[in-house]
């Protein structure tokens, strides 16, 4: 009788063949487990470690994979010369000093959004991947599903035409935070999307929420986005809804788009609906406007986990085969607009310029 | 061969028994077929005629009802002294004078809504009908929905609790107007059904909007309302959307309510969700709270045509046997926060306060 | 101060023009006021009278049209010369002598489903009807809903390929009759919708049902339909169903569709599915197909009341202008399958053959 | 420097806890891997092998799971005497001699659906578990889930009342299979299920399918149950379905129950519909029924994935702390029902006896 393989510790698992890049995970908590599994399925990496605070966390990694580093102290993970990557899923205002210190060891870092707690943290960290030339990329994951990356499709083809309005709501019985309120909670998801289509500059941010479990941390909010164009773009995101709502319409002068995350088929509908309003503005007053005056199509839609393709274009970011779709600039925009939606919270929801 | 009834113009039909109601109606365009539909089906009341500017309007009209009275001038029915009441589907612009003149030609009043264009015309309307001591009543038709009803039991009976937040989203391809913006059109009906429900007084109103195909018309807005508890009030309106989404969320410390009006049959889902969050502010932190933490419940609802309740309704107000639901008080209110939410609008989205 | 019309007795409302079909309704029921509604807003099409047993319903009718003939005596309507066609909307059972004496009186006719009930019967008035030189419709509404249409052009346009199976479900709480079962009420709405999309004769029915409340009146029932190709049609009709589904299911060599008559928008799915099953049998083995495997498309439909659309064809029909879409002998064959499905139900399920 | 474990194959791992059973998978291809995810991530299992023919499988576990054996030779596992069960995942057609070898080895044995190909394959097992005194239970998964748990529950407690009808729609576009029919294939979940919730033995099954693909594999099928009493079961299984239906609707003569597996939240709903069925036959014919007679209520149900509470069972099971749910006389009851619905699909759909 022949065992085809007996001992999980022989060199052909630990060892990495030469094509694959070396990962180590920081952070094992809500996400973390989620970026290691990941990485572990990942064709073209390894997870070689684990450091996470917690002892218990570690167990609980050690029984999901062979690992090599399981510790408490994340040095150890960039002191090992031989990691090419970290991914940093630690609680936000951790992630400068982290993410610095591991561009500075000499690691690419894939880092849990928000990029950082304020627009100057997030900048710096840009700076030093630049000076350091490591790859940084922010994990903003919706970026790399199949229905937002059909929606970019459209609009890189043009086909949604001069977009009118972008109205998205995040809506869930969610997870309560200390430290962070609900639009840096949900809001990330939201903008990241947007910015990543649109790719249109935000002039001015207005927010209003309210709280009502504690007196410092909303738990719902509004915030509206100006631009140079009439386009007006909304956000409801809420921690207190009774059923999980995720979605958002835009509004096209062509085409709309209603993009459900909530629906396990269906994400996308496509709407020939937009054409004959630019036709002539006098025809349509006083002419009651059907519902939907064309045909709708769902189209299919890349499948594969999202976190799975993102894994993969990291790899091929670090590589240099492709230019990272969530990088630093994204996510600083990202945390700019998020920000500025905080300055007008505590405002009373008075419109505020975005700071370039 | 005998005949039960061979001729319409008989006797039997254009005379009303003595209890039932004579009615008019004024206006016979996109509403007004609806109204006289449904008096003439009501069982305590009888159609007698219908004033309409449009010949044309009044030979349809004509196809459908054994009418007495079919005429182009308004005054032919508030002159026929055996009329009893009239019900006014003309144009927001013509409420006020044509109001007045029917409740000071001794008719009780059933106007569609908004009950008028601005709150000064609004109050000068109740108080002629207070002089006047006739009723004077709005449609805002949703009021008489099994939907509405149903949630006005739970908020009676205490079962909602401190109300959180209340989100309505209107929105769908609509008829644009000249004279009117999407919020004059569309917000009425919320701001009426949230007005019934809570029953606590407007203090703040900022609304933002944007106009893509009349730049003096908004298609699209977003009105806040601030109370003086923590309740935030949104609505969303929108002539611009590319699917008919008509719903309403309510998050109460007990229960939780979503009012969808676009379900054919489910339209409103009774959620068991909020006693835990008043239970123990510290518990929630950290903690991952479900998306729904108990049952939920889809009610039987009251069934039967909205204007068909509103007919007999306003019947009951006329003969004294009930206090009016959607009264000319309540259409002031609605005017009132409509008319604040236009100041907020030429303001930029600066929240203004509602002037008593 | 003038009236435009305050007579409705007036000879203009009474007196058609010349080219208006004038028409009469035989049975004022459940089904009769729609018909009547329908024809009253026809536009090339007069309602003269209404025939029905009880004088209440009449009163009725009364109060929705203003009408000449009003009667319990169905030949008041036959003897009128001037009456082109009548709409039968009796109890199935007493169809034939009706609609026979009705065509021998020189009238069109349109009667309700089924044409009758039993194939012999059906049979017989056709030949009436044929000998008459008049038209004989039966009104299956579906036929006439732009779901219907849309798919048949589909057939028509050989984009579904070839039919694999058809598979139908319409179920609800329902009205329970005494002298139909559940097949004889639902069965020919989707019997004749399957034949009109199909157009291959039917060669073998199998039924099997269940009576829990009338032993003799079954209140479910599953119908097996086999044909000269291996396509499979089968029909689950239920008047105890706590939700209404009305979903038929076709799938074919290269699309399937799904209708769904429950939904309010979107009645019809267009699947881009097929295509790669013709491709290579084998490739699909071992294969894990995936649930869809190409875009969905959900064409705009025609709008329009399908009673609308139903009474203005019969009124081409009987001009000459179209061919009946529902004439007699789709009302045969539909006949013919329900009572093959009948004579199986009584035979425990067991296939029986259809008579030619 | 310290690290917390750096080595996986430290004997803290390879040595379970005395309190942890052992167990073995065989078998890793479509479903071994969600099997052997759940043992791992058992708190009562360890999981120590995985045997199966491919060595790529193996290579594939190997990256999933630190494991002491990996290998070709399921006899390698079966003869390490420490471990106390195996999860066979094997092709149906090998289940009854790896079984028998399996509980002869003394293991306890968790098996695929369905138990065996024949009844006479599945007695035999059953025979040698009971000679053996080793638990043997079949995976039929979804006895595990909230829903069918929760819907036990109001059977157990009578409040279904007397059940009228069940139907069951399973159908998908589908992994085709050469050795086994949809039926085989898809079948064995909603048997198991109905047999679990009634409890009533069937007596008559009869079968209708067709082959669209391959002559001899049919790809869609009917199938309809009979019993001592009026309950009429129904099950319509599809590899060729263009959407996922997996829906079976209860009817009740106090409740009916919707059960949509294919949901992602509300998959169970009771209808409080049947109770006045029950009151009186009469009042119920010629009377509209309406459509739903009462609240519907979406309860809550037990979280978890079915595979993991099902693991948990088993190790129960195997202690002596629970009766098996899915064990072997079940597994017997479905392999009989379904070798019924063959012995009727071969002979045109003829009811056949189910053979004590």
């Amino acid at each position: 009788m022949t065992s085809l393989l007996t001992r999980p510790s022989s060199p052909a698992v630990t060892s990495a063949p030469p094509h694959r890049l070396r990962f180590g995970v920081m952070g094992y908590g809500y996400w973390g487990p989620n970026l290691a599994r990941n990485v572990a399925s990942c064709e073209q990496a390894v997870l070689i470690g684990i450091a996470d605070l917690s002892a218990a966390r570690l167990v609980a990694a050690r029984s999901s994979h062979p690992l090599s580093v399981l510790t408490t102290d994340h040095r150890e993970l960039l002191q090992d010369p031989s990691l090419d990557a970290v991914i940093v899923a630690t609680p936000p205002e951790t992630h400068r000093d982290l993410v610095i210190e591991a561009l500075e060891s000499g690691k690419h870092v894939l880092v849990e959004k928000p990029l950082a707690t304020s627009t100057r943290d997030a900048e710096e960290m840009v700076r030093v991947a630049r000076a350091c030339d490591r790859a940084l990329m922010v994990d903003h994951t919706f970026l790399f599903t199949g229905a937002v990356k059909k929606m970019k499709q459209y609009f890189v083809a043009g086909e949604v035409g001069e977009v009118y309005y972008y109205d998205s709501t995040r809506i869930n019985l969610g997870l309560f935070q200390h430290e962070a309120n609900v639009i840096w909670d949900l809001a990330p998801h939201d903008i990241s999307i947007m910015l990543y289509l649109l790719g249109q500059p935000v002039r001015k941010v207005s927010a209003i929420g309210a709280s009502h479990v504690d007196t410092n941390v909303e738990n719902i909010a509004y915030i509206t986005l100006q631009f140079d164009t009439p386009l007006l773009a909304h956000f409801h995101v809420n921690w207190l809804a009774p059923a999980k709502v995720r979605r958002t319409i835009i509004g096209g002068s062509k085409k709309m788009l209603v993009y459900d995350d909530a629906e396990l088929d269906d994400k996308l509908r496509v709407y020939d609906s937009g054409a004959q309003l630019a036709a002539s503005r006098e025809a349509m007053y006083r002419t009651f406007v059907e519902y939907r005056t064309g045909d709708v199509l769902i189209p299919k839609l890349e499948k594969g986990e999202a976190l799975a393709v993102e894994m993969k274009h990291f790899v091929n970011v670090i590589r240099g085969l492709e230019a990272p779709i969530s990088g630093g600039e994204l996510g600083i925009e990202v945390v700019r607009v998020i920000e500025a939606a905080q300055r007008s919270l505590r405002n009373a929801g008075a419109a505020v310029e975005v700071e370039a």
